[in-house]
Parts: C-alpha cells; structure tokens; sequence
C-alpha cells in the first residue's frame, strides 16, 4: 500500500485516488490498443473518443450545448492572459477588467502589452485584495468584462458574478472551475488552467461562445487564435493527450461518483463551512478574507506570529497533512479543497488545528 | 500481463517499457512524498529535482555547458514556428529557411505571418520533398538560417547539417533529437515537440544559445519570450509536470540503459539498415526517399497499389504491429522507429514484410 498523504496544495493538486488508481491500472496497456495512453497517436479512434468524450462530459456538467466550443489548449491561463485581448479586443472599443489581486493584475497587464485600452473599472487593491468589489458600472461598449471567479492567493470568491448590460463575460476559472454550476450563457469565454480542479498541469480547457470566434483577427499567428483550435477539435496539432486523458477521468468521476455539480457544490460548501466554523470561533487561527468574499477552494488564515505558522506547516507535514503554506507572496497558511479532497481530510486538518492550537496558544 | 503491440506510430510513439513500468510503479507515491507525480507542487523540492535533473541530462547527453538555457515550453513545435521569428527576427535583416516539406512550409508560413522578410534559400519541392537539397547559399547578413532536421512525412534527414557563415542555426529537431550526437555550437536554437523520442505530448524542448537572449523585443507577450522561459527555470507558471517528469526518465534510460547518443546512434543505424537493406533488395516494396536522404527515424515506402498497402496495414495490425500508414496527406506507408523501438520490433516487421510480399507479391 503507497503512503498517501492529505494534500492541500495550491496547483498542481491533490487528484480523486480513484482516477490515478484507473490511471494505473492501464498505463501499459489502454483499452486493449497494446499501447499506454502516452504512445497512442492523437489521430487515433482511442484519442478521439478520449478528447471527445471530455468535450461532451464539460458540456453536460456545465449543462450548455453546441453554441460553446470547448478547447483544450497548452501553456495554462497565463498564455490565456495575452490570447484574450489578442483575439477578442475590438477596434475602438475599451477592455474592462476588475482587479481582485496576483492573476487578475496579471491578465490585466498582459491586455496593456497588446496596446488595447484597458479599463480597470473595480479594484480590492486598497484593502490588500481581501474582497470582492461590489460597486462598478460596465460601459455597454466593451469588448468584454473580464473578472477572476476565485483568487487562489487571496482566499476569496465571486459568490455571485457581475453583472453586465449584454457585454460578454469573460473569467479565469482556473481554481474553481467545476466546483459549482452557473449559468453559462453571459460568458463569452471561459478559461481554466486544468492543475487545480480538473486535471494535472499542462493545458487550460477554454469555453468559448462560437459568436465570439467572428471577432478572431485572421492576421495572428496559426497556434494563437482561438478559431484554429475550434475548426480542428483542438488538434491542429498534437494536443496534450495524457491531461486530457485525466481530465476526462475527472470529468466521468464528477459525473458517475458526485453525481454532478449540485452535489459538488453542496460537498464543497460543507467542507468550507466546517473549517471557517472553527476558524471563526477560534482566537488563535484568523481568516484573511473579508467574510462575504470567502473563496469554497482556498481558506487562506494567519496564526498569532510568522514563527507559530512555520511551526504549523512543518509540524502538520510530519502529521501528514502537506501544503498549508500560505503562498510566497503573502505569506501566511492556506489550505487549498479543491473538488477532489475529501470530507475526511477537512476533518483532519481541523483536529490537527485544534491540538495545535491548544498546544501552542 | 498486459497485451503490448509493436508500436511504429510517427508521434505520440512508442516509450521505452521499463519508463512506463516506473511511472506506473510510483503513480500513486512519488518518491515518498505521499502523492503522485501528478498532484506534487511544481514550486515543490521533489518537481525541482526532476526538471534539474532533465536539464542536466540534456546537457551531458548532447554534450554542452552553461552557455546554452534547457527550456520546456506547451505548445508543441507548432508554436516555436511562430515565437522563433517573433524572438529572434532582427530589425532589417532577412531570416532564412530551408524547405523540405509540410513542417519546414508551416515554419516557413509562421515567420511571413509575423511580416519578416522571409528568403527560402532552397527546397526540395521540386521532386515531392523526397531528397535533402545540397546547394545554397547563406547569406551573411541573415538573422538565422532554419531547417528541419528530419522530415517525419516524407522520411527524409540531414545526414550532415548545413553550414553557415556564423549565422546562426536554428533546427526543428522535434523527430529526431536524441537519436544521434552533434556538436550544438553552430546552433542559436534546437527545439522538438517531446511526443517522437524523448517523451509524451505535452512540451517542446527549447534548447537556445544564451547570446540569442538578447534579441528577444521587450514589447512581446510574457508568455511568448524565451526570456521568461530561461529567467525561471522553465516556471514563470505551472509547467506540463507530468511531461517533463517522463522526459527526465527516458532521458536516464538514454544515460544508463543504452548508454549515451553514440550507442544510441549506432543502434538507430542498425535498425534503419535492416529495414532498408529489405526493401533495396524487394521488388515488392520501394522506398519513397532519396538513397542518401533517407531518415533513420521514419521509412516511408510503397507497395504496388493503394489496395495493398491498405490490406497491408490492416493484416500487420492483426499480427500486433500498429501505426504502418503513411501519413494521411501523402499515403503509402510508414515505420517510425524512434530511439525506444527495439531491435525485435524491427526483425518483427521484416518478417512480416517477407510473409506479405511472399503471399501477395
């Protein structure tokens, strides 16, 4: 029996045990091929019912159809972060975004590198981009509106999203994407680095709005515009065929063992709530996040001095707890819960907390 | 046991067996950390360790120092097409290209999309990209010279490179790098997708002289600078873990198992040579390259009709060899015998080369 730890790491994350165990079971030999996943070509009748297969379960999921492509493309949200004004920017037309910290700062500077007229329109910065803005006006002519749905770093989470005067929704979904449903349909795109809630790292599934392909310059280079991935399935070239193959093992444990995104959904406010119930009674541990701003994935929480919060991270690791370090930015404890982590860990983490506490404080 | 095939896809190919016995075997405990490879922080001791590691053995295996950055970029070769004018194009000089069929023509595309003053000094078109051309001249004022080192379609290599007057050579090495050693000095820029002989889709390996850093514009997307890429180690954001991760362990099994590119080349010769010596001798099956442009890394050869070769890819199948069509834009058929392909494999299909042409012939 492998020793399996409880993993609250950020991204790369922890995965359902059931998937690696499936992963494992047919490394060398997928589906009868004679071949492992990895040595399957990306033209086969395997890769394409693989590939496939992840497109339909997305679609289910997040119950849309055919008027959304969904997309696998490589290089995570980061290289999303420049696609998306690249492709989507309109001649004469502003690009709002609202800053909520790190990844929103981010694709925010990258829309200023293609020299649109980026337009900040809400920002969380004067408090430290400990809530979500609340108060903004989007101007109809926009492009889009582009918001981060959940901050990995700060811990906290649109609980409602914004909401615009037909202007397309743009979000980076990358730490919450699957851990509840919405409604798709004032989306434009929707993208997602698939380390976190999905898949191992290596690709961003992005959802896009086929209306939102007419506005793709044809002048961009082949590998960056949103309609070669579209017209080929995301093959125009060799994809990358094993995150997509976990993804869809994620996909069909979502589907066929949580019984979709209601059930996740219930699953991961239940999970949340236990860890900020003792936290908010607690007067050794204290959240970060403003309360209505809360992110389900990331409790980010800091301890009396920085000394006691190494000694918790260091400590819990040998309690075989991993990952609570809070990120190099901000410094802190964090304890990431994504999909794939389960009740028994969360109630893990909270005895481990309360020993600590009643040991240190 | 699981059933394995003889494996003669083009890409994603056949792996090294005791590389997928290892990944299987610590799937779920990687090097006692308590999670799988897959769930391991990329920011974490155990991930650095794997991508140092590949580094290093990039380096010692084709044989090179600290005046050269190892990079894993998501995209596939695809991309590279794109950033390498993007990057390395310089200001009012010419950027030369040599065209040896559908991957060196899409290179070729990429750079007149960025507007370069693109020169292709020679190309083989003129008898269906079957031959490597020899004649060409270099201008001394171009900002480099590219080509394609072997061309996976029409099965044709450079047996030995071209030469420059120092300008700077940039090499789609994506089918061949790792089979064979050479001196990377005249080299501003060796990239391959990883999917042929050094791993699983997912990444190109980007090796670039440290001089040619200079060059890249600050104006660019973060994502699309070589810079970023070599500042951070490969890490500016989340990798393809898994895909470098798999990249360092065939690259041990190119160290410690066959023993360095020398032993690896030598081998490569020899299975190439039974092959071919079959077919130069058989008036059933004819090779489509030029004698002395042939590849050592895909044989591309036709039988008498398309009714043949289609049979005679269906029977191989049956036998358990698999992935024997030509690729779909040029017909006829095709064995990729990448490094991990085995002698067997190849004594395998010549025997059933003989048993076919013996029974249809």
């Amino acid at each position: 029996m492998p020793k399996r730890i409880h993993n609250f790491n950020a991204g790369p994350a922890a995965l359902p045990l059931p998937v690696l165990e499936e992963i494992q079971g047919e490394l060398l030999d997928f589906k009868g091929s004679g071949m492992s996943i990895l040595e399957v070509s990306h033209r086969s009748k395997w890769f394409d019912d693989v590939i496939n297969e992840a497109v339909e379960r997305t679609k289910r999921l997040l119950n849309f159809g055919d008027d959304y492509d969904v997309l696998f493309i490589q290089g995570g949200a980061s290289l999303q972060f420049c696609m998306i004004p690249m492709n989507l920017g309109l001649e004469g037309r502003p690009v709002e975004y609202i800053d909520t910290g790190t990844w929103s700062t981010k694709a925010i500077k990258e829309a200023g590198i293609q020299g649109k007229d980026v337009r900040v329109i809400a920002s969380s910065e004067d408090e430290g981009f400990s809530y979500i803005p609340k108060d903004f006006n989007v101007d109809k002519n926009a492009a889009y509106l582009h918001f981060t749905s959940n901050n990995t770093i700060k811990g906290t989470q649109w609980a409602r999203f914004p909401e615009t005067p037909g202007v397309p929704l743009i979000s980076d979904m990358s730490s919450d994407i699957m851990s509840r449903s919405f409604d798709v349909r004032p989306f434009g795109l929707i993208y997602a680095g698939a380390q976190k809630n999905i898949g191992p790292s290596g690709t961003a599934m992005v959802i896009i709005r086929k209306d939102m392909l007419e506005r793709v310059p044809d002048n961009l280079p082949t590998m960056l515009k949103y309609t070669t991935f579209a017209e080929k399935n995301s093959m125009f070239n060799t994809p990358g065929c094993f995150v997509i193959y976990t993804i869809n093992l994620v996909l069909k444990w979502l589907e066929e063992t949580i019984g979709g995104l209601e059930n996740m959904d219930r699953l991961n406010q239940e999970k949340a709530a236990i860890i900020y119930n003792f936290i908010d009674q607690s007067d050794f541990y204290k959240s970060t996040a403003a309360k209505n701003s809360r992110s389900l994935m990331n409790v980010t929480f800091r301890l009396p001095s920085e000394d006691l919060e190494k000694q918790f991270v260091d400590n819990a690791l040998n309690e075989g707890l991993g990952g609570l370090k809070g990120h190099r930015s901000v410094g802190g404890c964090r304890a990431s819960i994504y999909n794939a982590t389960g009740i028994e860990t969360i109630k893990a983490l909270v005895q481990f907390m309360v020993e600590f506490a009643k040991k240190e404080g």
